[in-house]
């Protein structure tokens, strides 16, 4: 069984996303960071994503873009402030859409017994932006993501 | 006259302050943002200030050390999601003494009738973050900063 949880208390500026994958940890961080892998399994499957640039390491810089059917480009990009591997991503990101708008992302690796636990924590620069942010369907948006990368950790497991 | 206001409500994760410079925002902005000059204003006056690398531009990154009378040294790096010239930096802060623990920082530049108000939010990952941060002396550090930013200008204009 596999595990999603998202947190947005009111009030506050920021979402905690956890996650419990039943797999080890190397293949987590694996799905997470590889940029080959990263597609099949970030955003709505009904979207194309296409990587511009993903430099996973501290000071890297990364840029994705989503394709949906009709044509339209959605792109974020942001920079990597610390990558410890297997251990922990901190990095920043912004929807092109909206520029200077942009959200500190924490993303912690942990062994829980054979089972992985990843904690997303992302704090935006104000309440507003916070809640416009889950106000676009980000639930929805983190359960399909979630259930796609399960589905590849069992097709890579 | 030049102000400088500090705001961090109870229970929020962010520091919001704001400054207004009699001085036109080209200058405000140089200071701000040269590797030569940073070292004269930021932080305490005792402290002797270097650069280890200051790479202002969009995916560049920093890293300054503070050394203080007794020879220990305080070290802080972070990176540059967006440098957009006189009007907006956007980067991440983390001080080496408690590794993991980041702030985004959103500083603004403003032209206010040939003042220069300059907004910086900061934002961190937890409450309990930003209140240890404002406990260990910020404001006052902050109004240091300011001093000695102002002295930089009269001295530059």
């Amino acid at each position: 069984m596999t595990e999603v949880n998202l947190l947005f208390e009111p009030g506050k500026q920021m979402v905690v996303i956890t996650h419990i994958f039943d797999a080890p940890r190397e293949l987590v961080w694996k799905i997470y960071t590889d940029p080959e892998l990263f597609p099949r399994w970030w955003g709505p499957e009904i979207f194309k994503t296409t990587i511009d640039k993903m430099e996973v390491k501290s000071g890297g810089s990364w840029r994705v873009v989503q394709h949906d059917p009709e044509g339209n480009e959605f792109a974020f990009h942001g920079v990597y402030h610390e990558v410890k591997a297997l251990e922990r991503v901190i990095d920043t990101m912004e929807w092109e859409g909206m520029p200077g708008h942009v959200l500190l992302e924490t993303v912690t690796f942990e062994d829980l017994d054979g089972k992985t636990k990843v904690t997303n924590i992302s704090v935006f620069q104000s309440v507003e932006d916070r809640d416009g942010m889950v106000q676009t369907g980000m639930e929805v948006g983190v359960k399909e993501s979630n259930k796609r990368f399960v589905k590849l950790l069992k097709e890579l497991q």
